[in-house]
């Protein structure tokens, strides 16, 4: 029984997160025999190896939740955000965002895949109240969300739905 | 019955903690009753509204450690340090402190009073197989601490030994 190796370069991962040090380390990683094990890797090399430089890397890369996202996937990602914002939570959402990364320095970032406009917002205003250092670590659990969900849409592009090929 | 009041500004503050926010901030809440209060101030400051990158700002102030300081404070700070150093134990220090460097992508922070160099080394060697997030903040507790010391200094360079003045 061979198990079919998904080769994943460091341009591909830098998509799933944009850090430098985490498109390395996984490219080094790299070919998996899953996503689970693609999963594990990338998790680990998040954690455990990208520093807090490579952490605030990735943040910067993702538009501002609410806004026309520019690329593919984060338009995906924010569809049913975009679907169920009015002109008036649009505008909220963009005052919150504002005064979030006044108090923060960096950007909201949260897995907004599946969420309304009016989820996000709740999860910005109770978020806000947070030390900086907490914020900064629920970030990159949300970074590490959705850095899944883009390693699986990777997988499954790739032709690999399943997590482990007979 | 007067508390005598005691103004610290910006330029002050900051040779305290080299975050400019740290600085504005504590500017903002001067002048200070003791230097409990200062403190106090400077915690809430340091921990609730310097963001992130306000961190980062202070940690690269300060020089490395076991390297010639070249500042009066961190002179007297790491001055038992200084004392016990060997040759080789200085080449081990200045080794890890590259290493830590290079995994934190900061530079390793202690509050050096009254430690040798075995000691310093020790530590360090302990705190580098944490993951970076964890370092972050043992590296912020250890600015508060020596923003402490500064703090008490400035308050005894200006007559103010005691925490309030009758």
């Amino acid at each position: 029984m061979e198990v079919e190796m998904l080769e994943l370069d460091e341009k591909e991962l830098f998509v799933c997160c944009g850090s430098t040090q985490f498109a390395k380390e996984m490219a080094k990683a790299s070919p998996f025999s899953s996503l689970d094990q693609a999963v594990s890797a990338a998790r680990h090399v998040w954690f455990n190896l990208v520093d807090v430089n490579g952490w605030l890397e990735a943040f910067s890369a993702h538009p501002q939740i609410g806004q026309s996202p520019s690329s593919q996937w984060s338009k995906a990602e924010q569809s049913t955000a975009l679907a169920t914002a009015t002109e008036s939570s649009s505008q909220e959402l963009a005052d919150w965002n504002a005064r979030y990364r006044q108090k923060f320095g960096f950007i909201f970032l949260i897995c907004a895949s599946g969420r309304t406009t009016a989820e996000i917002l709740a999860e910005l205003k109770k978020r806000y109240s947070n030390r900086p250092i907490i914020e900064f670590e629920i970030a990159a659990q949300e970074q590490m969300k959705v850095t899944e969900l883009r390693l699986a849409k990777l997988f499954s592009a790739k032709g690999k739905a399943s997590s482990t090929a007979f």
